[in-house]
């Protein structure tokens, strides 16, 4: 695939195909095809392309997907996003409704977050629902399914059972990761970053990673993802850069095991970060932002997320590995979820 | 109070007195002080006013107030916001904390949005878990206190005891309100903009306000209420304006009473609903932003929200009525909710 002396260019095709095959497997063995419900409530055209792209994979896997248009996705005359939070009560209420996904950004980042705590959290599949993420950052792997109903954070951490591997205990079942954050760890997974050598929970231990992009959708929680399962992580924002580790930088004797990333300010510059980073994953929504592929170490791994790409033309100059999009693995989450 | 042939100066202090006094006297029938947790994590000078400001409410009142310190409030060396998580844990699990309030801002609009739904919905005196937001847009005023234990919204509207008056059904409680936009009514209650005569829910019918600012904390919601209330409401943002209105603008005949408001893209541009607007509230975080006292209808009512004066020096030429102020009230709501 590299052409001579670049790094590899790595279509997330292939990494797709591996949970296309894991979620053909585990449908074939459900007695009822599970039913999405796709709400398209604005004329924006990724979002018109993405419930098209839902539809297919849908299709493909045997999962029977229903696209629901509101607002001026249904009647241009109408405005982006009106009836859509009409459209999701109906959707938590309907019975014969397995999940919900809800295509951002319709109303900006605040509104949207509101309707994020709308859609129930039995039919969450995009993980955004705030008890997902306060398991997330709290490393707290696997619940007991009544719990989602309760209205306040899942048991404490110190309450939840001990991941020692994929599984969860009896009466337990895995907390629902936000899909985005979890497809890019499928793909480091993927790429052998992280290593299946090390303990469950701690398989990104060495590794240092650069996250560029704080939200809460995509740069936080992967940030802590990606410290809870052992790795330093810089977590990059416009205002600021912190440190996630899960590992105090204290002295060895007094040294302990953190059930949870810990978050300090970092003094380093980006440039700094980028130097020293295994991986860098930037998911910054703006065509202008390009991670200069000269402040990269030579041979690292790096993942863009963004809708436009988020490295220089020549990234792979330096970098070893180089993934352009993950927009195949993430749908593929997302049915996983469902 | 007024300047000669200019409109009243009004202080927050007359209307907050009125509620000082229903608290005191609601707090001499209750068996045991009520225990309030302040959680301050930044030393930004505004939060930490705030902080000693709510301490002094609380005693004047016999209310206990115990101010929690963490991150850089706690430690100039430590992060803004560091252990803050932990903090509302502490006390959403402290059987002795009857309310807990949490200095915003923090980390920013996102992340602050997460820890507002960390706050056990018992405990939140400010208002801001997302179910007390769901109820409002709802217009949902009562609810029975078990539900709040779900991690559903509420029951739907149409299973909600309908409000004649401002007195919960047996079995029910009030729903809290995000005490911002809630001070905001009560200051446009004394104002009298809110006819008594009217029957309730339905008292600011006949109104045309505008409300500068579109905020999950402030503008939405305010917008919301006032419109379930029976105003116009013009909601107005940087990139657009729309109107809330609880009544549909249809032919006469077709017209029915919406139980909640409905929103509509405006084509109006602000002059045009300044020069419409009976009352106008402005929540603009920037001292840049000044209301032209040119564009305000003569003997309108005026309220500054924002922490800078969004209201021009001479805005009393115009307005009958301005309110420049109304933290007073807005803490006397929070321990109302308390």
């Amino acid at each position: 695939m590299a052409t001579e002396g670049k790094g590899v260019l790595l279509k997330a095709d292939s990494i797709a195909e591996t949970f296309r095959t894991e979620i053909k497997s585990a449908l074939s063995s459900v007695p009822r095809k599970p039913k999405l419900v796709g709400i398209l409530a604005t004329s924006a055209a990724p979002s018109k392309f993405y419930a098209e792209f839902t539809k297919k994979q849908c299709d493909a896997l045997g999962v029977e997907f229903v696209l629901k248009k509101t607002g001026a996705a249904a009647d241009e005359s109408l405005a982006p996003g009106e009836d859509v939070e009409e459209a999701i009560i109906e959707a938590n209420e309907d019975e014969s409704v397995d999940g919900i996904m809800v295509y951002y950004p319709i109303f900006g980042v605040q509104q949207d977050h509101y309707l994020q705590q709308i859609v129930s959290p039995f039919k969450d599949v995009e993980g955004l629902n705030f008890k997902f993420h306060y398991n997330l950052y709290h490393n707290i792997r696997f619940l007991q399914p009544k719990t989602l109903a309760s209205s306040l954070p899942s048991t404490s951490a110190a309450d939840a059972p001990p991941a020692v591997n994929d599984q969860p205990p009896a009466g337990y079942v895995k907390s629902i990761l936000p899909c985005t954050p979890l497809a890019i760890v499928k793909c480091l997974e993927f790429i052998g970053v992280y290593n299946t050598l090390l303990p469950y929970g701690d398989r990104a231990y060495g590794k240092t990673i650069a996250v560029i992009n704080r939200s809460e959708v995509v740069g936080r929680p992967l940030a802590a993802l990606l410290a809870n399962d052992g790795a330093r992580v810089f977590s990059v924002d416009i205002d600021s850069i912190q440190e996630y580790t899960k590992r105090p930088r204290q002295s060895p004797e007094e040294r302990k095991y953190h059930p949870r990333h810990i978050v300090h300010p970092s003094t380093l510059s980006l440039q700094e970060c980028l130097a020293l980073s295994d991986v860098v994953v930037s998911a910054v929504p703006s065509p202008d932002y390009k991670v200069k592929t000269a402040w990269l170490k030579d041979g690292c791994v790096c993942v863009n997320v963004a809708a436009d790409k988020n490295f220089e033309t020549d990234v792979r100059e330096k970098a070893s590995l180089y993934l352009p999009t993950i927009g195949k693995v993430t749908i593929m989450m997302l049915l996983r979820n469902l």
